[in-house]
């Protein structure tokens, strides 16, 4: 994958604002992200936030290679984020394509980038990528877990990271009245903005 | 629609004890709704749980008729919603397919039910169905926000009900270490609970 955008996409600053404005709670960093599942129907789940990929207006996130959304992204990578902030009163949806890195992943740029990401875990957290295979039977072995700590320096093959590639964006404000919403559309060269009705 | 089932389901409880345990956040009636846009890619927004429709399992959720999920979800009734509850630290998936109530639906349990929660709104509230279409460029008019109130007792051809009937649901606990995960998945006569690795 290679990194070509540099310049900040206009609605980086109204979501860098929001997540001020919210940084005491600290699901104000959890959005919801929809895919599609191999028979057509949506799905949907709760996701983490862990930052803008460097140079990039891409979202980051990390995951387990055997979750669910691994395979629908897989068939269908494009995929729709919606990002509410209780404090503002305000919602993001942001919809693009998903870029993976798993270990086998070519690029070199994703794989330090994987690696980086896998660092900065705490241990409790990168346990949970040695865990039996999520939403699979609970698991009956009582040492399931509690595995031996992971490699912290080099990730397993279960961690995978996601890359959120936005072209539509809508900013819904709910203070004021009426309401405002701002749509951001991807453009060959730019981004275009437009005022509609909430 | 026949409004058939009787017996709460299994998930109803936990989810219950959710929204008690956070009822001191407002926007823990606040859920994320996934559908599916006419060329097969996930669309995502909130939407307010509006309690469960009598006798029955399904969901409340209410909109304008001319909002995008509107035509997505008649093309395609299929919908997620997530539901993340901050202070218990919990998340309920709940899969289903929604029944629409517009101004045209022959149901008459329907159109009672359609204008029992048109007049349960707020006059500010109801205010929102005669604004200018959602999602269209901004409108020029100053008056285009302030409408003559609508009547509070006959909802607008743009009033419409949604009901999620839920046939799958994923609950999974944050708190606890390991996490806890049940998935509740409907069959012919009642639930089934099975318990899944987080």
């Amino acid at each position: 994958m290679t990194n070509t955008e540099i310049a900040l996409a206009p609605w980086r600053s109204p979501l860098a604002r929001a997540l001020h404005r919210n940084r005491s709670l600290i699901y104000a960093r959890y959005l919801q992200l929809a895919t599609v599942r191999s028979d057509g129907s949506p799905a949907i789940r709760t996701v983490v936030f862990r930052g803008f990929r460097d140079r990039t207006n891409q979202l980051c996130i990390i995951t387990d290679r055997r979750s669910e959304k691994i395979p629908q992204l897989q068939a269908h990578p494009r995929a729709e984020a919606c990002w509410y902030f209780p404090n503002s009163r305000e919602q993001f949806r942001i919809a693009g394509s998903i870029t993976l890195a798993t270990a086998e992943s070519g690029d070199a740029a994703d794989q330090a980038e994987r690696s980086r990401l896998w660092q900065n875990l705490s241990d409790p957290a990168r346990l949970q990528w040695a865990w039996p295979e999520p939403g699979a039977t609970r698991s009956n072995d009582p040492t399931a877990f509690t595995p031996p700590p992971p490699d912290p320096i080099a990730p397993p093959a279960s961690f995978v990271v996601l890359w959120l590639n936005p072209d539509w964006v809508d900013w819904l404000e709910l203070r004021g009245n009426p309401q405002t919403r701002t749509r951001f559309d991807r453009t060959a060269a730019d981004w275009q903005t437009l005022d509609l009705n909430p």
